[in-house]
């Protein structure tokens, strides 16, 4: 079975949301995807696109993706951020997570970046193991702080 | 005591690097840092910045600095991450930090983004009290994880 890893192309996003929402449902939380397709389109293929996505086919069909963009480390500089590799259940085990974990790699080797960083959900058992035995290592002791667009307003309310 | 929280300019880079350094000795790395003026300098204020910085400053000192800049989540779209947020320790306590994350939610809220995001030391109770105060959330599930330079270099090594 081949795999082919490339750039995505903007008729892709159909086929990369589709993914999203299956990771969404095995990290529990099917109805936290509120983006669409249209979205994704404008925020990745204008002219400053937010974010670089690769994807994964096996025989013409998308199985795979890998969704990375730039952040900035002020200790370190410039660093890659990726935000997504999932590979859609019934493939898994075939070697494409492996090939696409290969390509963000070399991406981030490419633009010569000070790091690659990303998270894992800390009972994804089957996760962990397979980034710590390629190369990478967790830091456990921080935790992520999130404001969303509810919280963004409510807090502008009390400023005024 | 009268605060003044404007966007940063390339030459109070300096006084940025001091502050990054400051937090880096009260996080226990106080090795960490390898970034330079000149890296904050061509990073920061080039053609394409990889980062918006504000700073406070106090009788024309500066005391504190907020680091944001774009991200992108498959989940909600556009989000801005909040790299840093300094307060000198000499003038902790005195409201500069709050007129600094003011200024970060304002940034975000007229961004018109989705999220705001950052990550805080499971030990920094006296932040994580802030933030819980002041509208935020934390995400107590997630490992971060990270390739270094280094471990990119013999990630590659191994694909040869």
């Amino acid at each position: 079975m081949k795999t082919l890893v490339r750039l995505s192309i903007s008729t892709d996003m159909p086929q990369v949301l589709r993914l999203i929402k299956e990771l969404a449902v095995f990290e529990k939380e099917p109805n936290a995807v509120k983006i669409t397709v249209d979205t994704l389109i404008k925020e990745g293929f204008g002219k400053n696109p937010l974010f670089t996505c690769f994807v994964a086919e096996v025989e013409e069909e998308i199985v795979g993706m890998a969704l990375v963009y730039d952040r900035f480390s002020t200790w370190k500089g410039r660093s890659v951020h990726l935000e997504d590799l999932i590979v859609s259940e019934k493939i898994r085990g075939t070697g494409v997570g492996k090939a696409l974990y290969s390509k963000v790699i070399a991406y981030a080797a490419a633009q010569k970046v000070k790091r690659l960083e990303w998270v894992v959900l800390d009972w994804n058992e089957g996760a962990i193991k397979f980034y710590e035995k390629n190369g990478a290592r967790m830091l456990k002791d921080w935790y992520i702080v999130q404001m969303d667009e509810e919280g963004i307003k409510n807090y502008m309310e009390t400023l005024k």
